[in-house]
């Protein structure tokens, strides 16, 4: 009963699709549990990302990609773009499948995501940033091959899979017998999760928050134009979210549905990194850490049952021990 | 349909107590997720209890425990004797009942540990260990204010309680496709858990751990009777599971049922740690990895689905970022 446009490539991402995207997910991983972290008297409904098999949430979108892949397709192999997490989605969903993988890494991404990404079968080509254009080096693989390419957010399968993230976790709470209206905060990069986390959940309020010096989203969406950051060489600990500017197609799916925003400081995911660890006994990476560490800076203002995305928990050893350590 | 066989204080723990267990905590704990990790091309699942609401599985024995009061009982209060996971689970039931807890605690527990169970509004009395007998300090409090006592391991609810991480990592390899038969490993301290899982999947082969210097329950099953540790100064980085000599309805629940044993090292247990660090995203602490650094370390020979319980997380900063710094 699939529309054919729901497998059109220059579609607009959609409900229908994410409903889709669900199902197919919901095959393969089972949902990641939905904590409750009481704070103030208040309870977070903390989404564990970092528990799915890559360590983050990209193995949704990725999965929902690949996975409608035709056979002709698959012969031709797909090229991911990614700091680390997508290339681990990209790469497993290709594992598994039995198509060959070229993921597209910064050489500065943490090692432990290059490695993870190289364990699970990929050609990993690294380039500079800031300096090298990794789009553009995508899409000359891609023209030299013919593989399909699988941007990190910019397209629609990937929107629609990230969405699912939403639909779980609306699951679970009314399973707790807990139902809307819910406020879902989201950690935001180039807006692929935000964009299918709004789409999935159409009723619920939704706050994306960005590293300080990389709030270009934010800054598009003020704008109403797209935008990009300003400097690219200011530092943060949150690479996996360290994106310089988004795409239309995840604009369009933002503008008019973003209630609220915030950006972090470092100090702010520490502190946030910390709380996880003490109270959730879980990893999470500095990126993956930004939704909670708006929401315990007093930056979002919370409106009904708040689900906050804990997006990953891929971060090297070294950088966790000195993250951690700030804040004690 | 309780038998009342069922509510007796001097009763055998059953796999039918373990049933009814299930059917309570399945009531108010979703169940913790079975994740698979893969080593040397095998699967092992880990049974992620750090994940529950107090970051261990003593949860589970003591809601059982707790939730069978009588409305007199109640009234009279509780008191546990722990080393900080049980006095959390204790606290955690006792405050969701309304019923007043005093938990005896080492005085050397981790901080966390002593903070957490004052958090939920227990009483910690702290004890001298080694040298204080915790059992004789929970006996006076008992004598003087006639209320429950519910011991860490030595009682037929707390068994069959715990007993119930079996009944779920059953039922979730089956979602998975996976049935029998099972191998489940087991971190053992007093033989709380490992009694309940013997209980609850007998048809699975049954392995305990225990830390180097304090196997008094190996001991106690290879001598045929119950002898305690030989030097209670022992240094091991495993406080949940530092516990000097087991009790007879434990050692009867085992004896004849443990097909395998091991011994851990704290390198063993860094090894480990670090493992779930790096590829689950989660924090376990030492005496909750034993299990999986017995694995690990080649210390038990698989049979079967493999499933390891990671006990608990609890664990302070300094020693978990030690503990990890000496696998790295």
């Amino acid at each position: 009963m699939t529309g054919q446009h729901l497998l059109d490539p220059k579609r607009k991402p959609s409900r229908e699709g994410v409903l889709r995207a669900m199902a197919k997910v919901a095959e393969i991983l089972p949902p990641t549990p939905l904590l409750p972290l009481e704070v103030d008297g208040r309870t977070l409904w903390c989404k564990a990302e970092m528990l799915q098999p890559i360590g983050s949430f990209k193995i949704r979108g990725a999965w929902h990609r690949l996975s409608d892949l035709t056979a002709e397709e698959c012969a031709k192999g797909v090229v991911g773009v990614s700091s680390g997490n997508h290339a681990q989605g990209v790469a497993w969903a290709a594992r598994r499948l039995g198509v060959s993988a070229t993921i597209v890494m910064p050489e500065n991404a943490p090692k432990a995501k290059i490695e993870a990404t190289k364990a699970l079968g990929a050609d990993v080509v690294l380039y500079q940033r800031p300096g090298e254009d990794r789009d553009a080096i995508a899409a000359a693989l891609v023209a030299k091959t013919g593989a399909t390419l699988v941007h990190a957010f910019a397209n629609p399968w990937v929107i629609e899979g990230q969405g699912t993230l939403g639909l779980e976790a609306e699951a679970q709470l009314k399973a707790r017998g807990i139902a809307g209206p819910l406020h879902i905060i989201a950690c935001c990069g180039g807006g692929g999760m935000s964009a299918g986390l709004g789409l999935a959940c159409p009723d619920a309020a939704l706050s994306i928050v960005e590293p300080e010096g990389w709030d270009d989203v934010i800054r598009s969406l003020a704008a109403g134009k797209i935008v990009s950051v300003i400097d690219e060489s200011h530092p943060t600990p949150c690479d996996s979210i360290q994106t310089p500017r988004t795409f239309p197609i995840n604009f369009d799916a933002l503008q008019g549905r973003v209630s609220s925003s915030a950006t972090v400081t470092p100090s702010d995911i520490s502190a946030a990194m910390r709380l996880v660890y003490d109270r959730l006994c879980l990893v999470v990476e500095p990126g993956g850490a930004a939704a909670l560490a708006a929401v315990l800076a007093g930056k979002i203002e919370l409106q009904g049952a708040a689900v906050v995305t804990l997006s990953g928990g891929n971060v090297d050893w070294d950088v966790y021990r000195q993250m951690i350590g700030a804040a004690a």
